[in-house]
């Protein structure tokens, strides 16, 4: 029973030398990208950088206490210090003492959430979000984020949220750029573009076996915080308009509580929620798609714990909030993470670096993070997404389009907001309309097909149709309004037949929806009958007064009805030769 | 082409003596009902009773003229007036001059919001508001109006918009009743609750005909209303502490735009739209029903048309939001109605009483208005709907008793958000968990059926799963877990077969999610395969690069991907003695 909350009392107990071996080298690889990522996403967030440094260490410590995957890599990502950014902007001054509080309020707030839909077992609620939705968001996301960053790979005043923010602002600006920045920023992209495949083929060429090379390769965060820091130290880049990260508080993040105002923390609900949501996408499919290639399976609701207890802690340790990176993950698992260990053992090296290498970052240039975030933020964007999704399906497309518009244009909450209500509202659109079919008899046959793509025997006073659709609230005046009009259209009508075959599940308004059926067609002398209600629909129907007061019969199968309401019609057709001919309008 | 947008051009070239005749008795007993009601529903509206006249006015002729019901009687109904003080309230002092402004604008905007929807054809966003949030909400609706009158039935200052607030001040003001309004009130109710089936009895005892004696049958609002304020006059019970209408002022009235005032709209959009929403399911599911006894059709985006007009109407000609009432279309529809301009005698008659019987109405009481909302709302009241939704669906029951909670206790508007989100919300949880079955071979057949209810033949390195529902994004990921998580339960597995007769639909999300089970099933050396895909849906995979990507094949039936990925097996299965025992586990 422990062991379901506490994950880690299974793992702990089976815990090999060859599997701490294992996590030691993950621990270490991951930790060299961590060091530089976590500045430079706190950067993205407006912390100081050691905010970025403290995500890496306590939530790590919770995740792997009470994760359930062995390969995600928690922390700070990119998509979420963005959105963190415009969620603490939008209440307080960037800089000023309230916006880290902020940033920490969000990480509890966001953390209690996921904890709640956890333990409340309502991971579904991610289902809000579409891929399309998420795909858009996420690319819009790049795309501010690499805007964001202008300001420290030029070295000039670019500011701005949005795009219609950013633009003028860079036009007005360029000319006020610092040379040496700007060089030093062209040398790191080039650099660190080129290492991610680069250096692990340059390391095989110079001698070393692959698989150590492809671990030395993920080193290239590291020679370029080094060498550029060293640049800037060496060759007084300070002096030219260089800007670096400057001092570091040296030790561990003090633990406690943060202010509570709770003012700023009504304002923060909403984006603290959607935060919530998009985290726990992210970071659940990147578990998934781990897991699956060691056919280990994810537990959702687990994993919304975990990470909730992340948040919390995250929150709780002046950090920011957290939640599980690609890039890292893959990185982790790729260097063979064994167990979740491997998060406790980054999060303890982690914790060293902050004691021992702090005081050497002074002079690491912001230009070096902002091209290790433009980097990292390059594999978020899929451009062809957009025409793919659009020629696959126009309802999926248009959801997509307005997400990244209003994303870019307006704002990140607002581009997800926008995006999850369209696409609840196409949804419903097409779900309005279930796919129904007048059916009649194919000649020679007890079978009852489309009479608008087969060629078929009908009796004018039987109107047979068929809902190819469990019946509930969204389509249930559909069927309403087409039966209501056929009642119009056809003077001679006797008879209604609904043929349930592929009806799942009817609701309380599609009941209601049946009997106003009922009830009209009573009123114009016309019967109305059931026929192939399948066993759940049909005990659930008894427990409604729906087949008391049906003015009609329900028939085992639509030939059934046939016989008994047309019984020479149907006979005839039924010893008639076989015609398989299909009409032309397929 | 014009005959679409103007439906009046349909009838009246066909209008015969014989129509004017039935439309002008309907009209005339429509309007004996509408002089009282329409005054009584302003005054539950929180306005003064000419707002109520107004609204019986113009509107219905432009209903009149747009309309597609001959049945249908627009004008002010109860559940509409008391969203309307609702929403005037929260804007507004009773009373004041804002007041009647705000409810003009409430009119304008419900109206063009039901233009819109009509003209764009958005009908189907009725779809949001389930049959048992509908019930749930008017009979809320109903005892909030009911407890609304309390203050002119026992002419006590009794207050307040939800039963939290109408109790206590119940409780601390029943002393300060007036006997002699008590008394009028008792009187009032009982003639109007027995007049209702018993005037009609009484007057066919009298030796009248029993159509004429129905039709004479509807006139206990116009005794009521003669008697009680001859009562008043005559007795001078308005000495005695029983309030009365007073003055309205005589004359039509004047057509106008109300005053502009932005931040008033700005703060009325909300609630107008749930107005527009409400008055158009209480409208279109009227003209329906009755539209059906006739075998007539009713188009729901002309009707949106129609009623969006009528409330511009209101909204311009100083009256009221309106929208069809069930009582008065009934009584239209037995008195013969044969046409729309039904509709427009009405406006006329009702054009002549305010001419001509305003002075009159100076002593009616209100306690008899009161009376008259009483009556009228306790058809709207239906307690047994809540029990009956419950034993048939809990779901539906949850989404119906939050609705009528939230709005007794906190208040309209609340109530009817927090009952489509709740249905929403437990729609998404019930389609994010769609059926799924894994399936087996039944022996000496071609068939596949469910593993836990027949017993059937399976390969446990083959993983064959049918999904009864389309794949959209509510329950993408659900097919995901489950494939996900058989991967990581059966080591042998090679093969994983989805069977697809059931799906209708795959909307992008789906899509990257076989995508996402495709790799994942790669990755682990499974090999992925789709079975019975529909015509469209393979049109529309077409359209994607999932087939390309696909490690497996697409088979025409379950029993050919069998046939190819366990030739042995499946075939001595369709030898073997044919067997349809079924699993007690049903």
């Amino acid at each position: 029973m422990l062991h379901r909350f506490l994950p880690f009392l299974s793992w702990a107990r089976v815990y090999s030398r060859a599997d701490m071996t294992n996590d030691l080298i993950a621990a270490a690889v991951v930790t060299i990208m961590l060091v530089p990522q976590g500045m430079a996403y706190a950067m993205l967030a407006g912390l100081p950088p050691q905010a970025g440094l403290y995500g890496a260490m306590l939530p790590l410590l919770l995740y792997a206490a009470f994760g359930t995957s062995n390969a995600l890599a928690v922390g700070p990502v990119a998509v979420v210090a963005l959105m963190t950014a415009a969620a603490a902007g939008s209440v307080a001054e960037i800089g000023g003492p309230e916006y880290h509080l902020a940033a920490l309020w969000i990480a509890l707030l966001s953390g209690i959430m996921m904890l709640t839909l956890g333990l409340f077992k309502l991971g579904f609620l991610a289902n809000f979000l579409s891929h399309p939705v998420i795909s858009g968001f996420i690319t819009a996301a790049g795309i501010l984020i690499a805007s964001s960053q202008l300001r420290h790979l030029l070295g000039a005043d670019v500011s701005g949220k949005t795009l219609p923010e950013v633009i003028p602002s860079l036009v007005s600006n360029i000319g006020g750029l610092s040379p040496a920045t700007l060089a030093l920023s062209v040398v790191m992209l080039t650099f660190l573009f080129w290492s991610r495949a680069g250096l692990a083929k340059l390391l095989v060429r110079l001698g070393l076996s692959a698989p150590a090379a492809k671990l030395l390769g993920k080193t290239g965060l590291l020679i370029a915080v080094v060498g550029s820091t060293l640049a800037v130290w060496g060759f007084g880049l300070d002096q030219m308009g260089v800007a670096s990260v400057g001092d570091i508080p040296r030790g561990l993040p003090q633990i406690g509580l943060p202010a509570f105002e709770f003012d700023l923390i009504h304002l923060l609900l909403a984006p603290a929620a959607m935060i919530a949501i998009v985290g726990y996408v992210e970071s659940i499919s990147i578990a998934q798609t781990l897991a699956a290639k060691k056919r280990q399976f994810i537990d959702p609701d687990r994993e919304l714990v975990a990470l909730g207890l992340a948040n919390l802690g995250a929150g709780l340790s002046n950090a920011m909030p957290v939640t599980g990176g690609l890039s890292r993950s893959i990185v982790n698992y790729d260097a063979g993470a064994a167990t979740p260990a491997a998060g406790a053992i980054t999060a303890v090296l982690i914790g060293l670096a902050v004691l021992v290498l702090t005081p050497l970052m002074f002079y690491l240039p912001r230009a070096t993070l902002a091209a290790i975030i433009i980097v990292a933020v390059f594999s978020l964007l899929d451009f062809r997404a957009l025409p793919r999704t659009w020629s696959y399906s126009r309802a999926d497309g248009a959801a997509m389009a307005a997400t990244m518009a209003v994303t870019l244009l307006i704002g990140v909450e607002q581009g997800l907001l926008a995006g999850v209500g369209l696409s609840l509202l196409l949804y419903l659109y097409r779900t309005s309309r279930p796919h129904m079919a007048v059916v009649g008899q194919v000649p020679g046959t007890e079978h009852f097909r489309n009479v608008t793509r087969h060629a078929v025997v009908t009796d004018p006073a039987i109107f047979s149709i068929r809902v190819d659709e469990s019946l509930y609230f969204p389509n249930a005046r559909a069927l309403e309004d087409r039966i209501v009009q056929a009642l119009a259209d056809t003077p001679a009508l006797r008879h209604v037949v609904l043929q349930c075959g592929a009806v799942n599940y009817i609701d309380a308004s599609a009941l209601e929806s049946l009997e106003a059926i009922n009830e009209r067609l009573d009123g114009a002398g016309v019967a109305f009958h059931l026929s192939e209600v399948k066993g759940p629909v049909m005990d659930q129907l008894n427990r409604s007064h729906f087949l008391h007061d049906l003015t009609g019969q329900v028939f085992l199968t639509q030939y059934d009805a046939m016989l008994a309401l047309a019984p020479d019609l149907t006979r005839d057709c039924l010893t008639s030769e076989r015609c398989e001919t299909q009409l032309d309008k397929v």
